[in-house]
């Protein structure tokens, strides 16, 4: 049972931060913390152990709490984290950090009056900062979320999927329920299937837009397995590639396979953004790649670390990121290039299997 | 346009705390007010008036955003509501309300760092209040949807697709493709489908589990389109209906049919929630019915106002609400019912129109 170490490491940085117990109420980190996969739900940790730790959901969850976090003291009240707070300071905690990047200013008022003997204290990301480095459960995961990706594209296209007069919107859901069908919970956000110019926007929204012949076409996709998620663009034309497309590929595959080849232990995000970046900026291309070049991967989609110019990170191994560097050219199109890899101590461990060339269909 | 005309509402709000400004960013609420549905935006509305309201957003989506907000002046920045308190600031705003309900603790403290000179005031739910009415166009919206999960039901019954054998995962994807079929960009929520003793489950999610004779089964869906979303939940039984599974049914339908009648403009939305819940306390299972009647539907599948024990609110003409009462037996098997309606100076309209008796199938 991964959650109990979780919990253990938690309190290190709870010790750290001279504080007495952590209120955790991002949803995400109490599964983290404890498995937990209901709609409201809090966890108190307490630094003296888990047999002074309190997790609370509502009486709608009790059966699957019972299941699901079955080594927890529960505590039933539909309010759960001032439950939990009143509860820990019956119990003598006096420092209690709460999760500031979650919790909002009206609910820090409120919390504030539910337990006015206790000093509230701000402690944002203590448990995103555990969940950079993945265990091995975790990275499992990944890695089948991502083959889940694979094999629905790899499907898609052995059946023609891709084909002109099939709708962008048609291709996502076709790839959606190919997901599924290899045992996807569901896609692991909205399937970007963008065609021709729509390819120039990196965050478009599959149309009524029908695929046509010599159509550039970005596919960013992937599917959610057990909570944990994958991402993967893959690239596309109808037909041959015209001279321009396959010179912009060729830009972001080399900016891309330089992103990769930094991803090592001990470098520093900015670095590793930086040397897909120059690639780029090198090809006079600097403005038309306007996002950062990757993120963490694990129970959302997009988690710490990030890899970008104004990134504050060390990789380590056991990292899950993404590493996806675009450029877009408005009224053309657009081309990124995106896998999920592990960083290893002997180099980065693709997680994302599907063959990366232009592929023309 | 209904959105200026939204914001000149809003601006009524903002006189009456004595606000010079309010800083808009939570996305519903900026979509409300702009029409803007990318992924980061915020809205700085002015008491003074469009001339002086300024909508933000990144790079990304500055071609959207001159297409859907083409009335306000846009501010293109990554960090989009900073740059819009300060812009404010130096416009000579000086008491900024916020959506404190939203803001979290850490972005509320550096939005103060950001703008020294500025009063940051509270202000939670503002534009929540507003959104309670629906307008014209909103009803019209909200009525599609509802008829394409009234059609997609319609097909699955036709279809047989509810059937011994089919797993509760595989009825609610069905349903989903039916809906996107009829037009829906996707389901309002996770379809529910909840089959024999998991029916006791309000909020249960759809499992590789097997229909089978004899089993109760709920049904609770609804459709996403234009942003607006749709709420039903119907009760089939597979082969004839056991009697404790009619009497069950017949209770929930008369606290159900109480609870519509109570929906009038004026009514207090306890009033409202007591009139469906005396009937089944009265029944002897007020524990069994563990949540609220209902809950408004537009732009979020739970907005304001609440019909329950708590609630705060009376209701309005134009106000879209469910009605959903439910009594749930451990082990056996429970019952919901529930439609969207929305409130007329005449009585409530029922926007939901599937068949609403217990059906067997």
């Amino acid at each position: 049972m991964p959650f109990p170490t979780r919990r253990e490491a938690l309190r290190d940085l709870l010790r750290a931060a001279d504080l007495d117990a952590l209120l955790v109420t991002d949803l995400v980190n109490v599964r983290y913390l404890t498995g937990f996969t209901g709609s409201n739900a809090a966890l108190l940790v307490h630094v003296d152990g888990d047999g002074a730790t309190r997790f609370g959901t509502d009486g709608r969850y009790r059966t699957q709490a019972g299941v699901q976090v079955p080594d927890l003291e529960p505590l039933i009240e539909r309010a759960t984290s001032f439950a939990l707070a009143a509860d820990a300071a019956g119990r003598g905690v006096r420092r209690l950090g709460f999760e500031s990047d979650h919790v909002t200013v009206d609910a820090h008022v409120a919390l504030g009056e539910a337990v006015p003997g206790v000093r509230l204290e701000r402690a944002p990301g203590l448990v995103q900062r555990l969940r950079r480095v993945k265990d091995t459960d975790e990275i499992t995961t990944v890695r089948a979320a991502c083959a889940v990706a694979d094999a629905a594209l790899a499907d898609l296209l052995a059946a023609h999927g891709l084909r002109a007069g099939r709708t962008e919107r048609e291709v996502a859901l076709d790839l959606d329920d190919r997901m599924r069908g290899h045992g996807a919970a569901g896609p692991a956000f909205e399937t970007i299937v963008a065609a021709g110019a729509n390819s120039a926007y990196p965050h478009h929204r599959p149309t009524g837009v029908a695929l046509d012949r010599g159509d550039l076409i970005t596919i960013d996709f992937g599917a959610l397995v057990d909570g944990y998620h994958s991402d993967m663009t893959r690239m596309f034309v109808l037909g041959p590639a015209a001279d321009w497309q396959r010179e912009l590929y060729e830009l972001v595959a080399a900016a891309q396979a330089a992103g990769r080849a930094a991803l090592a232990a001990g470098a520093h995000v900015r670095e590793v953004d930086a040397a897909a970046r120059d690639v780029i900026v090198a090809a006079g291309h600097g403005e038309r790649f306007p996002h950062g070049l990757g993120h963490g991967v694990g129970l959302q989609i997009h988690e710490a670390p990030a890899l970008s110019a104004t990134g504050t990170d060390e990789l380590a191994t056991g990292m899950v990121l993404t590493v996806e560097p675009g450029v877009y050219l408005p009224g053309r199109g657009g081309v990124r290039i995106e896998d999920t890899l592990v960083v290893r101590s002997d180099g980065p461990d693709p997680l994302t299997g599907s063959p990366r060339e232009l592929l023309e269909v």
